[in-house]
């Protein structure tokens, strides 16, 4: 992604391996700050993805898989590397409870026949390639949707800070900017975590223009026709192609409907869930209530991060970390295989099962 | 409305004359603060109104009532009688660019024949009992719709703080209560000045139950039948039925008529407005970019109100203050007059308009 730090631009992903060190962009600080956080040893990257240094399930796949790869490095030459190996394994895998991709990326290191130093670093650097290839694409399909003068609707970040690079949902808007496509996008602030904030800052590091907006105005602005169409991610796409997306995405597919506005959800491979038939068989994960009733921002008063609360400590929340949007309420599926309907992809996910 | 005050239960207006005062329960510190703040003089009454330690359009109106009866009071003996009273009624019209209430409540003070002290206090203690016989009133009729084990979505703050007392949307939540009815309430957080916390803490005085979620949460509840029905205020009503109120009313309505879920408005008569034809008609009012990017709430570290930035300065904005609810969208009116269809409101529109 491109990145402007003190006024030098850079193109860089959200993780990458440079002189024996795992490098991050430091997203517990973005926007306020743009910081790359070091990582010399593999319990220094297990602390990263635990402190949400790096965030977005692909990414945090990436980093483990460098974050073996430091492990490799360290303990390659002891007699108990096996031990080691297995006990930095253990700490990585346990370091966030996210999807499969933390754990698909230990493996894609560790499962490599002949494993060395060498085979390690580039097994990591081969499986963090693959998510940009994927991210790349689904932008290089995706940015075909998006003309002249649209506004565009996005909820929650889905951008190269999530998915080591490109990004999903952001990938089609930044590939049509970099061509030339010049448009304007809201910006859903994304209530309780304000992801809003980091898609803002990762659009702005490309000038695309942009508006934020609270999550509650897209209805007026569709209702007066400034919104021409809406694309956003998904966590998880089941069997019949509902997509489980963070909280909120359900009542914009709605609004979307209602008013005839085109629908896209855009994700790379990894997000189908075969094993799940329909979105209703997914359980909602509630969250902590921390999350709505505290805020973190930058304060001018003291010049640095600071929380606080709008609300009563024995306030009662409800706080579900997303909804699940069923497939007839769907435009199209943005992929690295195309932009599908519900029936393309569902005979996709059927063909690929039974490989 | 209850109010808990060093474990004390008291029954206090928002607003009320006390001792030749006239006090006012202090919005800028609910919910962390319960306080009461005096006035002595109406400058005292222009600068709470201005510093929105008094707010809501009605409880504005009755505050300014009650700062003329201190001019009144104050100037009653001297020379230039006229004069200064005409210079306190300038200064607290211009308090707040508020709608046609504080206008109202100054007039129905200062055009009383025989105007003198006692009867400019009598004249605004009448004002403010209108509007609070409006508020129980609707909450009477409101009730019949609240059964047992209901869960009733509201947003935005429409209680007795608002509107003296009683409220509006609150007014028949909090009647059923009394009357032993045993529901639920979701309030809806509404981003972006977090009005829920009011609500929250406005219910909880009565101890009903109740739950805050984002604004972005409720289409998932509805999807999983957990909303039975919505309740909210109104800021506008036109003379065809349309409801311009808080941002996020609309997209509430169309959640709700997608799922087949009631969605009232509940509103005083003064909320009609008899010279807008429809909603379209309104021009959205755009209010500042900070009420987004910045958030107040309590701070742990530090013990007192403190304010943050959840966005970098150079963000984009928009807030508009409010959206427009057809009328096809809205299956009652709960008014003082009765539940009202929409052809029952424009029938007393009309008749209104006539008389």
């Amino acid at each position: 992604m491109k990145l402007q730090i003190d006024g030098k631009i850079m193109d860089k992903p959200a993780v990458w391996w440079e002189n024996e060190e795992v490098c991050m962009i430091d997203q517990t600080k973005i926007p306020f700050q743009i910081e790359i956080f070091r990582s010399s040893k593999y319990q220094d990257t297990v602390h990263a993805i635990k402190d949400m240094i790096i965030r977005g399930a692909p990414s945090i796949g990436a980093a483990a898989a460098y974050g073996l790869v430091q492990a490799i490095h360290e303990f390659w030459q002891q007699n108990n590397f096996e031990d080691r190996l297995n006990e930095a394994y253990d700490s990585l895998l346990s370091a966030r409870p996210t999807a499969v991709d933390l754990k698909n990326g230990l493996d894609f290191v560790k499962n490599t026949p002949n494993l060395n130093p060498e085979i390690a670093l580039a097994q990591a650097n081969l499986f963090s390639k693959r998510i940009k290839d994927e991210g790349l694409k689904i932008g290089q399909i995706g940015k075909k949707l998006i003309r002249d003068d649209m506004n565009i609707l996005t909820h929650c970040h889905t951008g190269a800070l999530a998915l080591v690079d490109h990004g999903s949902a952001l990938s089609p808007l930044v590939q049509a900017w970099e061509d030339g496509v010049r448009f304007h996008v809201y910006v859903d602030e994304t209530r309780p975590r304000v992801q809003g904030k980091i898609t803002s800052w990762e659009l702005a590091q490309y000038g695309i223009e942009h508006t934020v907006i609270c999550d509650s105005a897209s209805g007026l602005l569709m209702s007066r026709g400034e919104i021409d169409m809406i694309i956003l991610g998904a966590d998880r796409v089941t069997r019949n192609g509902d997509v489980a997306n963070k909280i909120g995405t359900y009542n914009l597919a709605v609004l979307a409907r209602y008013h005839k506005i085109p629908f896209y959800s855009a994700f790379p491979r990894s997000t189908f869930d075969f094993s799940t038939p329909s979105g209703s068989d997914i359980e909602i994960e509630e969250r902590s209530k921390v999350e709505v009733q505290e805020v973190s921002g930058y304060s001018a008063r003291y010049c640095r991060k600071e929380t606080i609360s709008l609300y009563l400590d024995n306030t009662t929340f409800r706080n579900p970390a997303f909804d699940v949007t069923p497939a007839e309420l769907i435009t199209g599926y943005i992929t690295s295989l195309g932009v599908l309907s519900v029936s393309e992809l569902q005979k996709i996910i059927s063909k690929t099962k039974s490989v």
